[in-house]
């Protein structure tokens, strides 16, 4: 496998600035990218140390072994478990933690970072026995601090998720484009040309993503629609429901690469529409413009609601002010943070934005447009990753 | 949307068995197994309130109102959080949480269960400031204990479950009949099966799974191939792979209906077959029909362990002996318990069981025999629930 990335000098850095000599890893998307190694199935535990003496050291049951020495790229990888007459360091894995943290070289009374955000309070005690004279700190917010600037190789797989999504986006409205496509017709054309593209394009590429502890998920390419009176849902499974004349349809397109998210969404208008329709699908695409055109490294992330804000409030759509208008994308589709008020960080560069200024205008003749994209912010400025057609689509115009 | 569930009721006896006055739920499969709803997208926490005063009591962002209304089967819904005009409780899920618990009439120091399982350090930090009075108890074997006998609705969403996964284990067996036939090919083959029966035969049923904090799973019917050495990584994206003459290939089959999973594992045989081979293929069939003659009501989960272990054993495959041989099933596809030596349960009707009885002898001339079928315990007995026909499977034969 490849080398180890740039992530984690620079997380080995900040571990000194904060006085961690270690940090112990318990999230899906945590453990993989320190190691590499993503098991689709958490039912038992991965873990991932870093400290400042070696490669991130990978933990994981006898069971995962063949699979992880195959796809991690951290030369550590140890075992716990029992299975077979695989050896390991011990039956659990607060056990060989035990064994490993002993062989890292720590202080008496080691400062350990472990991730509050994500570790269940049944792992938390584990921990605590298991590490009886280390002061256990919170390292969410450091580690979200390393993951907020992609590495080169995260964003080469964010721009494959990207254009795995402008294909699910052509063949769901291609799809819609037709007098009696339902929404389930919709998802499942986005789904099988996705899925086709990645099987015949991207022989190396995974699109697994990160499950709960207790499944997994084999497939990260996802699409869904929602249609007319279901547009307000946000995410909801796709219905046998015809979105009829007048209506808008909302379609939404995620995808995973190795990992790495995108976003694309789009809003197709069918049929006829009105004026005061046509007035915020423009006002939509004036808002996000003003937005976009704040995104350089240096700008704070709260004034991009802060513009947006502006935006809707000039144009008379105030009173349908989101509470946000973006978020990070990266191991997961929402990450880190979102476009929102009370947001403190920066812009920097190597940073990727899923930016959607949405704008819902309930009632009778009212109007919801939905569009999202992925950028990544530059130097100097941003780069679209998804590439499909902007602002909103017209099908069945004559309907 | 349908009445209130059998399993509230059998909760808040339970509830008063241990001397709780309320339970928080936090987790998404408890917080849809308490109300009947699934957001997907989880960026927003879901909370769900049991007391003995009322029906359950479900939190949800603004932003997931009208979906939340459309879809719970709870009629006591609120919201949190500030989006548009929609009034709501408080701006934060703490502070709604509060206000629902003073409604509630509980005394001054209440005793609340919360799911130290899977609620993670900064939301229990959260709890514990918003109810100083309150005695905090871990509930998670409670809600286990609830959940491993399975409801009418969520038996019949099985059946569901395992009907689709037989179609998806059709379609990727007879894909992988063809020579050229690659791992993805099958596994493409088995996703548009599924989702296209699915879309056709099942207007009301959901296939959403429950995502992690991070992400939503809009899709949980899934599947995978592994061929050849790539067998005992358990689970793995397919890659484009051709499997061999003389090589075994292990399909995967996990599905889900409204919630309810179902899981469905076969072993192909590619071209022929030695005597060891075969001998192995033979040994699991045997010892997963000794496990299944041992299936009934009030049968100790260790024992259907021990009974393979005794099959492995005479048969001279002690060293192969697998950590567990199954798992229950339902809301997750792992779910509450594993049929290994060190679990205590004893079976009950209404159990949903994965019975995988594997054999993997490594080395040249060996054999990696896999298969899993999902059941249900019945009031004398089991009934096999995934349908597919048993044993190993053999596949271009003439190679």
């Amino acid at each position: 496998m490849a080398s180890q990335p740039p992530r984690v000098q620079r997380l080995q850095s900040q571990m000194t600035a904060h006085s961690l000599d270690a940090i112990i890893c318990t999230q899906p998307t945590s453990t993989f990218y320190l190691s590499g190694f993503n098991p689709i199935i958490y039912s038992d535990p991965v873990l991932v140390i870093v400290s400042q003496q070696s490669a991130p050291i990978l933990l994981v049951h006898a069971l995962r072994n063949s699979h992880a020495r195959s796809s991690a790229w951290t030369p550590n990888i140890h075992l716990y478990g029992t299975w077979g007459q695989t050896p390991t360091l011990a039956p659990t894995w607060p056990a060989a933690l035990a064994t490993l943290l002993d062989r890292c070289d720590l202080p008496e009374h080691p400062t350990i970072g472990i991730e509050h955000d994500g570790l269940p309070m049944t792992q938390y005690t584990l921990l605590r026995h298991t590490l009886p004279t280390a002061n256990l700190a919170n390292c969410t917010p450091l580690l979200h601090a390393c993951r907020a600037v992609k590495d080169p190789d995260e964003i080469a797989h964010t721009r494959i998720a990207a254009t795995l999504a402008d294909h699910g986006m052509e063949a769901a409205v291609a799809a819609l484009a037709q007098p009696s496509t339902t929404e389930r017709d919709a998802v499942l054309a986005a789904l099988q040309t996705m899925h086709t593209h990645w099987a015949a394009q991207y022989p190396d590429i995974e699109i697994c993503d990160f499950g709960s502890l207790e499944g997994g998920v084999n497939s990260g390419l996802a699409a869904w629609v929602l249609s007319g009176p279901r547009q307000s849902f946000g995410c909801d499974n796709p219905t046998p429901r015809v979105p009829v004349p007048g209506e808008s349809v909302s379609v939404f397109v995620w995808t995973v690469a190795n990992g790495m998210h995108a976003e694309l969404e789009r809003t197709a208008w069918v049929g006829d529409v009105n004026r005061a329709q046509q007035r915020a699908m423009q006002a939509a695409s004036e808002i996000r413009m003003e937005v976009l055109q704040r995104v350089c490294p240096g700008t704070a992330v709260r004034e991009l609601y802060r513009t947006a804000q502006r935006g809707y409030e000039r144009r008379g759509y105030g009173a349908y002010l989101p509470g946000r208008i973006g978020h990070s994308v990266g191991l997961g589709p929402h990450e880190l943070f979102f476009l929102e008020e009370t947001e403190e960080r920066m812009l920097q560069a190597g940073m990727v934005l899923a930016l959607e200024v949405n704008l819902l205008v309930p009632g009778v003749g009212g109007a919801c447009v939905q569009g999202s994209d992925t950028f990544l912010v530059t130097g100097d400025g941003w780069e679209r990753l998804t590439r499909f057609a902007e602002g909103v689509i017209r099908v069945r115009a004559d309907d």
